[in-house]
């Protein structure tokens, strides 16, 4: 039993898709978020410079005595994990290895398509964790720019002229690859799903980065019995391996973010479906 | 007569479009350029963050001698331009005052719009500049959040799907009201023109902040005496108030970017059509 916090970080808003999955998964658990909304977006940035964000994020949680660090940023994980791992001693879930393993595990024709950021896209991340899995897979990639743009201008809905034109363009080459599953290596491409699905075709499966993770979170944290209190009193079957998830959280959760709170106090009252403002603090990453 | 460089810095790489016209305008000046490509964008930031990194982005100039500033991002003199002229003593040259002042002698119909990030529209600093001309204008302005993004993306030509699909929808409400002329109140908006031209139609005038914003500057160092030897020697009538201006330039420009210089290298390179690689440097504002 552990009643320490965990840990989230995320470049900016995306990695609430992370904080909504940990909430259902593990409804009794407390979490420290941070986004670090002052220097979002990190996906076309260079390695060294993520790398360099990264650490400094990390650093922020590590300091709040975290049981764990949970990387809800496909970004980060894609191309600094090594980095972090080297430098941070916690248990620490990433958005790479989950996610693949659903994918290759739903495949019928084993033609996989992955999106995300350039960073992400660039480091092959993604095709390693495949392979690793089964070297048979076709795997086809493809950066998606707009897309983190067009969530954040709220340009998701089915028929979104602008959102369909930039995803019919991006898309083309694993369409026509017929890739049956997708995975959707951004934690804000959740959200334009609808629009992915319209474009893919709905037999297509969309694999949620976020989700798969906190599901194997969940399940690792209660194998390692690093569960708190009210994880282990409120449910003597923790979530990890249900089927749907809890709605009921009586965790905590606080939000620090490197830009003003205002913005971000906004977004996640509207997505979480809460009020997110009295818990949320702007804090100085010392640079 | 002054040989010290002329500053100048934007969020990233918007401001070249002011090198560009700089160069043309006076081309034996010689340059500093800072883009913080490591915190890019600043346009959806708040007052704050982006007044913080504007006095860090101004602090690093004023460390090389500079005889004068010229800050080439419409956020950065929207909502910091106060803040920077109380802690820095320089000539400071922004890019709202001179595309006011064009837009106002070119209407016809004294219908202006306004294009420009959130934090630009925001601010209302153009329909401030505007209305001290000429309380009688009728200004109407959007901000165009995916115009950044797409401009990086690439999709600029006037037949793009996705870039019409955006802008037709980002300009109704302007176009509804019949303006003729257009403040590109943003450095990259200029590499949209052909897009923002089709769907305005041919008779609106299209005003360019950068370039406005350069001939100014020319014109006033001038009378103030602040050119260098090069300016003076090489031409006995400096380019202020030509019209076109020159085309050969004898300065140079040294480059400082916050995030790798490679990226930076092959836009830079491609759009001045000369070779940007040996004077670029990275740097770390003490962040």
């Amino acid at each position: 039993m552990d009643n320490r916090p965990i840990g989230v970080f995320d470049s900016g808003l995306g990695g609430l898709t992370m904080v909504k999955k940990l909430a259902e998964y593990l409804p009794g658990e407390d979490v420290i978020y941070l986004g670090d909304t002052g220097r979002v977006p990190y996906g076309s940035r260079s390695k060294e410079t993520i790398i360099k964000y990264a650490k400094q994020d990390a650093a922020f949680l590590m300091g709040h005595d975290i049981k764990a660090m949970v990387i809800a940023c496909n970004t980060v994980c894609s191309v600094a994990l090594d980095s972090l791992k080297e430098s941070f001693k916690t248990e620490i879930y990433e958005v790479i290895g989950a996610p693949a393993k659903a994918a290759a595990n739903i495949t019928k024709n084993g033609k996989i398509g992955i999106i995300g950021t350039v960073a992400t896209i660039k480091s092959g991340a993604y095709e390693a964790a495949l392979k690793k899995i089964n070297n048979d897979l076709e795997i086809y990639s493809t950066a998606c720019p707009l897309f983190v743009p067009l969530v954040e201008e709220g340009w998701i809905c089915a028929d979104d002229t602008t959102a369909l034109s930039a995803a019919s363009r991006y898309l083309s080459e694993l369409k026509s690859q017929n890739v049956d599953t997708l995975i959707l290596g951004c934690t804000h491409y959740p959200l334009l799903k609808d629009v992915l699905s319209e474009v893919m075709g709905k037999n297509v499966h969309l694999i949620d980065s976020s989700a798969e993770t906190a599901k194997q979170a969940a399940t690792d944290l209660k194998a390692k019995n690093l569960l708190n209190d009210k994880s282990l009193q409120g449910d003597k079957n923790p979530q990890g391996d249900k089927n749907p998830p809890s709605n009921q959280t009586t965790g905590t959760t606080k939000y620090y973010v490197t830009d003003s709170t205002t913005n971000f106090s906004t977004i996640a009252s509207k997505y979480l479906e809460q009020d997110v403002t009295t818990n949320v603090e702007q804090v100085n990453l010392d640079y």
